[in-house]
């Protein structure tokens, strides 16, 4: 529960199921608001309304479809999100820029408006719901409802953070991923909102992967009504903000990884940590590499330590690596170090790791201090069923 | 047949498997030869070798190990290229680096020396076999063998060429796919050689993909053994110069696509050709982005005419793309132009192409006069099967 954060949910009828699909948040006056968007050059007409609405930092209300995500969908598009924007205006008496809209789903069809308009009356008449129904109702190929929450003292108040988020295919989010929504009742300037969420981004959002396809739609934004009555926070030298920093962080962390677990078709979770490489952004770009190739994604699926498949996507990376310096780890074992195979490794607790859920993979290139870690999934017969039957 | 070169298989029993897999090419003198190889920062100690060799220009032997690919293994690896390299020159009285040696198969294992000298004494003492045998001793996970052939006449003489190749998975060639080897009897130049080999491989190999993931081991070599007797060609003004390239291109192309059609799993063969892009890099980076997408793949075996993760896929390739003058066209049909699908399309043709085996994909960026080609394959049930059960 965050004091100034109300929760509804209603059914739209985007899709022909028999669930809500519409999400229906109101915030307190006084409400502010942060976000990050798609880098793709081919964002939702919703990316676009939100990142036009964020400079002006403040919210009135959010709405989140689901079933739909009128992307590609030209001028029909931008009117649906305008129309949706208009009715929660009128109903609150707020500004349209007041009003942030999100939609996830198809893409090229555009929201139906009767639908949408309909299904926010639905939702302006509903009564209050939890966490969970909104978590649930955002969802769309999610097989279960993703939320994590976190506080922070700020001198003697204490503030809480909740976060709500969706995925689980397309998702390698150039700098968010696909939707995800955190509320906290703190008082704080926008700017340094955005500020702390755009680093918290960067190792969060930005560190996942499931399918290397990055969404036309990802957006994450971050809420504060400022009900929790702390003394406002507006710099990063107030006390305090380290703390409030820490627990967004750390709440963005969660949601990441409760989407990479869901990713679709996923058995297992993968933990990269790259180090020894020549900056933090080399060891990202290879940690990537890692994490986005087929082949060490089915490897892991099939509980095989195939590390040769490490070494390859290393390789194809781009990045500096000297191969006769490189290293491999599967959980806490060492397989592979200065250019080959250990000698006689144990292959026994590497068997017994690779059976578990939670696979954790170290490479260090030996060159230099950066570092950076990533996380994804396997890649299963799961996916390949979700994704070739999808529309049609 | 091309006159000066002979074929012989033998069985080394890298693999526990009842097939030869070590191919050995006899060239007559004066052989000359021209390579790429993989970009990868992990090289095995094959293609080190080759590198080392090419710009010398002059061949007599290729041997080529399939089941196990040798690379990062350190001296061990390079000790077994060495070790097959002097026994070859051993046989012939040549010099160890006119012995062009590729392995492939598994990552990680040292080629074992005693299987590879005694698969080569087999060699040696075997009786010349045929195209097939030899693209058949060189495959791995591939369904079938690959060769292909062309010809070209230079002044009054055909010249003629022929190649085989191997797939089928770690296919994202940087510059050179797999294995991939060409003989012709032409009477060429190595420098020549090495100019056209390496232009036709920018518009050959360099536009497949089958899972995105590039192999350490990646490597198309070209031998010439200058038997056909034509007036020899040292620059692209010679007469018939261009005729012999457009055969070599002609060939690579050939060769690639029989790569692609036996990708992992594969059950379409996909042709994705962009145009409008602001330059032909651009329109291959773009191409590629949606020949390397996972759900742009998994649409096509789904045969679902999913165009809007064509439009995430091109969204997220990092080129300039504008959205609202997008056109996608599936086969002969338009879906999607101007920023929204084409109201009324017919979609029966559309799912009629979608149920060949043969996909077209066209974009029109609308931006500018950038163009290029690329291929690959569809993302099935049989690349998971393939890749989660290859090793342990």
């Amino acid at each position: 529960m965050i004091e100034g954060v109300t929760l509804r949910v209603a059914r739209a009828g985007y899709k022909a199921w028999e669930r809500c699909d519409l999400t229906y948040v109101e915030l307190a006056p006084g409400t502010v608001v942060a976000g990050v968007t798609t880098q793709s050059k081919c964002p939702s007409p919703e990316v676009e309304w939100c990142r036009d609405a964020l400079p002006l930092g403040s919210a009135r209300a959010l709405v989140v479809n689901a079933g739909n995500a009128n992307a590609f969908t030209g001028h029909r598009g931008r009117a649906a999100v305008e129309a949706i924007a208009a009715r929660v205006a009128n109903h609150l008496t707020c500004l349209p820029s007041d009003v942030f809209v999100s939609s996830t789903g198809v893409i090229g069809v555009p929201l139906p408006i009767d639908k949408a308009e309909a299904g926010l009356d639905a939702a302006f008449a509903a009564a209050p719901c939890g966490w969970q129904d909104a978590a649930l109702t955002i969802g769309t190929t999610d097989t279960y409802p993703k939320g994590a929450q976190a506080s922070a003292m700020i001198g003697d108040t204490r503030v809480m953070l909740v976060g709500i988020i969706k995925g689980s295919g397309m998702i390698a989010p150039d700098m968010a991923t696909m939707l995800g929504y955190i509320f906290t009742d703190a008082a704080i300037e926008p700017a340094l909102l955005q500020q702390m969420l755009s680093a918290a981004n960067r190792r969060t959002f930005s560190c996942i992967t499931v399918d290397s396809d990055t969404s036309t739609s990802d957006t994450v934004l971050a809420f504060a009504t400022g009900k929790a009555g702390n003394a406002p926070l507006s710099s990063f030298d107030d006390a305090g903000a380290d703390a409030f920093a820490a627990a967004l962080s750390d709440l963005c962390r969660q949601l990441a990884h409760l989407v990479v677990r869901d990713g679709e078709g996923a058995s297992k979770f993968i933990e990269i940590a790259v180090e020894g490489a020549v900056s933090d952004e080399s060891a990202h770009r290879i940690g990537m590499s890692i994490a986005n190739s087929p082949l060490v994604k089915t490897a892991i699926a099939g509980e095989d330590a195939n590390w040769g498949r490490i070494v390859m996507a290393v390789g194809k990376a781009g990045e500096p690596a000297e191969r006769d310096l490189l290293s491999i780890r599967f959980g806490d074992t060492q397989v592979a170090s200065g250019g080959l195979a250990l000698a006689g490794y144990d292959e026994a607790p590497v068997a017994a790791h690779l059976k578990g859920q939670d696979i954790r993979i170290g490479v260090d290139l030996g060159l230099g201090e950066g570092r950076a870690t990533v996380w994804t999934c396997d890649l299963t017969h799961g996916y390949i069923s979700i994704n070739a039957d999808y529309r049609s």
